[in-house]
């Protein structure tokens, strides 16, 4: 995979940043009729979502009874679903350029990602703390991804990335298959306090930090 | 969603039909170049296909134990997989210039389609026998689908639509997720007889004859 890089001690290659937009700005004519097309409503990892499907089956949950983050339930006041999953859910996410960062969380369940429209980076922590990274994008020759899976328990963070288009950037939009079903009780964000504890490298600390959730103190 | 009929008793819209060949030739250089770059080999349902994730966890199968077609085990010769399944399995599923009709077969488990690239219709039988069809692509303001699912037990079909695109023809490239996994013993294909005895209206078989698999005809 052309452009996909594992680090486990040091040096990422450096890698792109997007403008991040300091003040709210008017999404583009064809981001605006995307959102208001598939009902996208913003995220607080960042960028946009839309539950789209939920499977009318469940299974018992394969996890543990505890909440993966106490603060994840008490940042997004959900309630947890408890002893059972449903099969899967997936939604739609979007990245834009007014909104171009998905922030560092992990999930207990494996996603299934696949690419509809644009271009983008993954970061992906892994629970050895190794760090991959890796372009999704239409230019499948060059090694850009249009299905990755991130495994249950892996970091991963996301951006927007110019697309080479000549027009204005339109955003990566893309669908996200939960399996089992999404629970926010198998969520949670990286905090400032475990990236230190869990990136290992100062040089790699640097890249990454403006991908924490900027808004997010927990308690603990 | 504009462009979704659902009829029950008779007749669907005048459906476009794609000139299929009647002989082989070359796919043109794009085609060409997504196939190898994704490593996909033809289906037996028509069009191309590779296998990219599955799931590392099974659940107890939540079918019945008997196979739902004996005469696609016999046909792909596979083995069954038993009493588990995958939690789930993804394709990269391809139709293509000369390869542009997925012919019309069955799956218990329900089948979310997430579209990459390129326009293409779908017909599919409901177990009432009501008949939905729906076109897939990027013109998401007209109603095309960027994600569509297929619930179990539903017949489906699809065909390669041209994209409006000045270029050749560069295919219809989706992802499948099966939840569960996949598996041939909950596989069937429409068989001829099958056919007459699910579509009801005379307009309708006309429109649709063509998306039963050609080569097909089972013992029974």
């Amino acid at each position: 995979m052309g452009d996909a890089t594992t680090t486990s001690d040091s040096s990422l290659p450096p890698l792109e940043k997007p403008n991040v937009p300091t003040q709210p700005a008017e999404e583009n004519a064809r981001v605006q009729s995307t959102i208001k097309t598939l009902n996208l409503i913003p995220h607080i990892e960042g960028g946009y979502f839309q539950l789209s499907d939920s499977s009318p089956r469940s299974i018992p949950s394969p996890y543990p009874a505890t909440p993966l983050s106490e603060d994840t339930l008490k940042y997004v006041d959900a309630k947890p679903r408890g002893d059972t999953r449903l099969m899967s859910t997936s939604i739609f996410y979007y990245l834009t350029p007014n909104s171009p960062k998905g922030s560092f969380h992990r999930n207990r369940s494996r996603i299934i990602h696949t690419l509809h429209r644009g271009r983008g980076r993954y970061v992906v922590i892994h629970e050895d703390k190794s760090i991959e990274t890796f372009v999704v994008g239409n230019n499948i020759e060059k090694g850009e991804k249009l299905q990755w899976v991130v495994k249950g328990g892996s970091w991963k963070a996301s951006f927007l990335l110019d697309d080479g288009s000549a027009e204005d950037n339109s955003g990566l939009l893309i669908t996200e298959t939960v399996v089992p079903g999404f629970d926010y009780s198998d969520h949670e964000f990286m905090s400032q306090k475990l990236f230190e504890e869990t990136v290992d490298s100062e040089e790699d600390r640097k890249q990454l930090r403006w991908l924490i959730k900027q808004d997010y103190s927990p308690s603990a």
